[in-house]
């Protein structure tokens, strides 16, 4: 059987985790990577990949089956995604809430008319958990679901650290408050604040002039990012941080409570959990596993944008229909 | 909008779980129930719905869009099925693992034959649990996936116990081994035998001349039910079980463990967990879920069977995509 052909399109932490996990799916192959800083500026970890600018993205429709698009949602997949729905099938992870229904649109218009099949902020949330919020909420109508992430790092947040005067670098945890989780569990379904579902915990190498009190001052006040959250801030060494905290580790959990019965007399949890090693990484499978069923979609003839709870879950297997309800039913 | 229109074959304990979880559904309703004891030997919950013998399946064609089959996996839905499938759409909990393929295969002929729309094996083992398996397996193709049932009471076993000579009555619980979701959720991907993985814990009531020994060495070494599992033997009075153990509480969880990483260094976990007051409560409402697919997906033209695993989770809600998109991804 012919292999299903994989480009990538940015090859930051999320591209090199989709070139590693396209080696565990034995149906599929790497053909090329795209990225702003071309061949000359971009080493593959896996030998013998070409890597082309991104203008040379519109020149690869007979090699590539499926696309992937790495680079962030603030500005390259905006940019990207409607340019590459209009030429592939596409994959991406473009988890800007707020702008998912608009920039749905716009892929599905370009890609219903291009005749290809693009699948719309997969990964795992958006993607596996907008998956699990809708199930819970179709079995359990008399019900509430809540998301709590972590514990893991956040990137936006870590940045928004590094950019605090007298901070060198710095890494930020989203920690679910226990006393929440315990909460949800037992199927209360209590109101929660901001505050009571989540603390972040902050890592932080200043530099030696700085005045650490003022450092935690501005870090605890800071709106949006930690003014609505309980914050801690730990100073350590550029060291401790490199040696302690250079993964990417994520996760977090859906669960969703409700009742059933005549008068409301059974109560039922639900939660899926992650517990993320490298959240690239898990991203990236994520995507391969939809790239497939993109690519199935397509041939089939289900063309235009689809979000994950738009595909049957038999679609992101390798497995025949057989096999899964032999095996897996 | 018009109106879901159900209609429930077998009024035992998930018929009436059925019939709880149409009123929490707002887009569906109730027609008629089927039983073998007819209107005479049944009294519904729900003022008002009439109750037929199973005669009259044949002749509600116009007045059910999706029959839902209540009845058990060993006699009687092996022998409703085809017979409902050739004139409605349909569905049903069918959990014989062994004949899934051969039971889906006759379904889908017949169905597809009548232009009707039969979902096969819902629930959530065989049903939600399915599509963890199939999640994981794509997501993590270098994994392992366990599923581990309970805390909750088998209805098997407990029958099992009853027929034990000096029993009166009785209630078996599968609970998971400590020890063994430990090393499944560490990551490590341990082999487990039968008996580690879980045990059984039952509550008896004994005659007053039965020997308890003989008892519990007849129940430890039942083949099958009991003999490859650390199994707890615990008597109490009749009003200590009635008391005690009147619920059908159940539950369990699938976990998946995996490495990503161009050399497996990272390690991921999938845990999809439920805890169920009531089993077929619970039963009932994924059931209904999948009738609203059922439904939808024939009035589309797809017609057959399905398993849960064959449809998009958007099928299963009440909610526009617009809806889901804005509010569930």
């Amino acid at each position: 059987m012919d292999k299903i052909r994989i480009g990538i399109v940015g090859y930051g932490n999320l591209g090199k985790s989709v070139e590693a996990g396209v080696l565990q799916n034995k149906d599929m192959e790497l053909v090329a990577v795209f990225s702003r800083r071309g061949a000359a500026g971009v080493k593959t970890a896996t030998p013998g990949i070409p890597v082309y600018t991104l203008d040379a993205v519109k020149d690869m429709t007979d090699k590539i089956d499926v696309m992937l698009l790495c680079g962030g949602s603030r500005t390259d997949v905006p940019e990207q995604g409607p340019m590459v729905a209009a030429l592939y099938n596409m994959v991406d992870g473009f988890d800007t809430h707020a702008k998912i229904p608009s920039y749905f649109a716009e892929v599905d218009a370009l890609s219903r008319k291009a005749g290809k099949t693009c699948v719309v902020s997969s990964g795992w949330d958006p993607g596996m958990f907008s998956i699990s919020r809708v199930y819970a909420d179709a079995i359990l109508p008399v019900g509430k679901t809540y998301t709590f992430w972590g514990k893991g790092v956040s990137q936006g947040h870590s940045d928004a650290l590094r950019r605090v005067p007298g901070i060198l670098d710095a890494k930020q945890y989203t920690i679910p408050v226990e006393a929440a989780l315990e909460a949800v569990r037992s199927g209360s379904a209590p109101e929660l604040t901001t505050r009571e579902k989540h603390k972040r915990v902050c890592y932080v190498v200043a530099a030696d002039s700085a005045d650490r009190a003022s450092i935690v001052e501005e870090i605890k006040t800071m709106p949006d990012y930690f003014s609505d959250y309980d914050t801690e801030v730990n100073f350590i060494s550029q060291e401790e941080l490199n040696r302690d905290h250079a993964g990417l580790p994520h996760g977090g959990m859906v669960i969703s409570s409700g009742t059933t019965g005549l008068h409301g007399e059974n109560t039922h949890t639900i939660e899926y959990r992650l517990r993320l090693d490298s959240n690239p990484d898990f991203t990236a499978n994520v995507m391969l596993a939809y790239a497939r069923a993109a690519f199935c979609l397509n041939r089939e003839g289900n063309t235009g944008a689809k979000t994950v709870v738009d595909i049957a879950p038999a679609y992101l297997s390798s497995r025949s229909a057989e096999e899964l309800r032999k095996d897996f039913i």
